[in-house]
């Protein structure tokens, strides 16, 4: 009953928006509709691209996140999270204006990921925003694990499949993206990070059985026990 | 860019929700994230059950309800979706409290019965509360359309699975639940209304293969047009 009330500050895309709010659902234990956190969501898909915005000078998407930020806080979300893994590279700006905490997606996955992994090499699968910003490479490095980046042609491939995803299109490419995981491989990957809200959702179409880390799961987890919820027995 | 924003009264119950706003986002036309409709959603699990006020007394769900939608409507919502058919019960109250207009999700479902299948008896599948409040079998009178209820023991099973599915867990009656529909069948159903957004949940996680109307998805495309959306050519 004092639980704290959950922010989303989505639409960076809408699927990974709703992906992450079922997760944090499924992931609750709930005996009735109460025992649910309550959660805002401003599912804005106007927020300018974020890739584009750190690569090519596209609009700055910070002031419409703000926005979204400020809303959610105006009706009571005490907590905010981001289902968008890009997104993070302006969390630092976002939050000197946004008056709740964020909890930060990248952080609890490389700490996750040391947890779990200890020092073994993680392959990073990401928009190239979020690759070039070396926004997992630094996290990943705080906690002493080595990343494997995907080269240039890798990540034509991921911004090609992220975006058949987002557009809800089928035209996915199985056989190309198996072969970017055994390259990866290769070249040191012991598992897989799922750094863009999309993919997730791509290994699942593909029915892809990797070593994968999940940072959308892993911040629905989080989610749920900063808010006061208690996880399903079944919720990792 | 000049599509109205839209404002989902979620929490009843949250899965439902996540439910309603995954149609939503999939069966819009869109070619990248901008294409989407800005939606703000307020997963308010504390509302009071419904059922329990409408059949033995239990706490108004209006005043809650009513917050909600203010608060959506003070963040920037037009128009006014629920994913609960026991809810619309209050709804007339609940407009009056509202700056903002509904969408109806009963009547929409009413009408569509009428023009897909004229006549032909409707089987009614709901909660108690929305059976015995009439909702959906004066709208369909309304149409000219006549209802095959439930009998007692029948509400009782659909009571036992809609509150399994709200609450995650998995002790679903398949055979029972086939059981149900070849006795409403035999009463002269010759298709089923979907009438609690937990039950084409249900109808998926059993596999069950009847002529349904899902009222969930009726709305999600009524909302997508509504609000100036464009449908995606495979939604239906």
């Amino acid at each position: 009953m004092t639980k704290k009330p959950l922010g989303i500050l989505g639409g960076m895309g809408p699927l990974a928006t709703a992906d992450l709010f079922t997760k944090i659902v499924t992931m609750t234990q709930a005996d009735c509709d109460n025992d649910h956190l309550r959660i805002y969501i401003d599912d804005n898909a106007q927020i300018p691209d974020r890739t584009a915005a750190i690569l090519s000078g596209g609009a700055d998407p910070t002031p419409a996140m703000a926005e979204s930020a400020q809303k959610l806080a105006s009706i009571g979300a005490e907590l905010l999270i981001m289902p968008c893994n890009t997104a993070h590279y302006f969390l630092p700006r976002l939050q000197k204006q946004c008056p709740v905490p964020f909890l930060n997606m990248i952080a609890i996955t490389a700490e996750h990921c040391r947890q779990t992994f200890g020092q073994a090499p993680a392959g990073l699968l990401a928009t190239r925003g979020t690759i070039q910003s070396g926004l997992y490479t630094q996290a990943l490095a705080d906690q002493g694990t080595p990343c494997v980046e995907p080269d240039e042609s890798e990540r034509d491939l991921l911004m090609e499949q992220i975006y058949a995803v987002k557009s809800g299109r089928t035209n996915l490419n199985r056989a190309a993206v198996l072969q970017m995981l055994a390259h990866m491989k290769a070249r040191g990957a012991q598992y897989f990070i799922l750094g863009c809200t999309e993919l997730p959702i791509l290994a699942q179409m593909l029915g892809l059985e990797e070593a994968f880390v999940d940072p959308t799961a892993l911040l629905a987890r989080r989610a749920i026990e900063a808010c006061g919820g208690r996880l399903a027995p079944t919720g990792k």
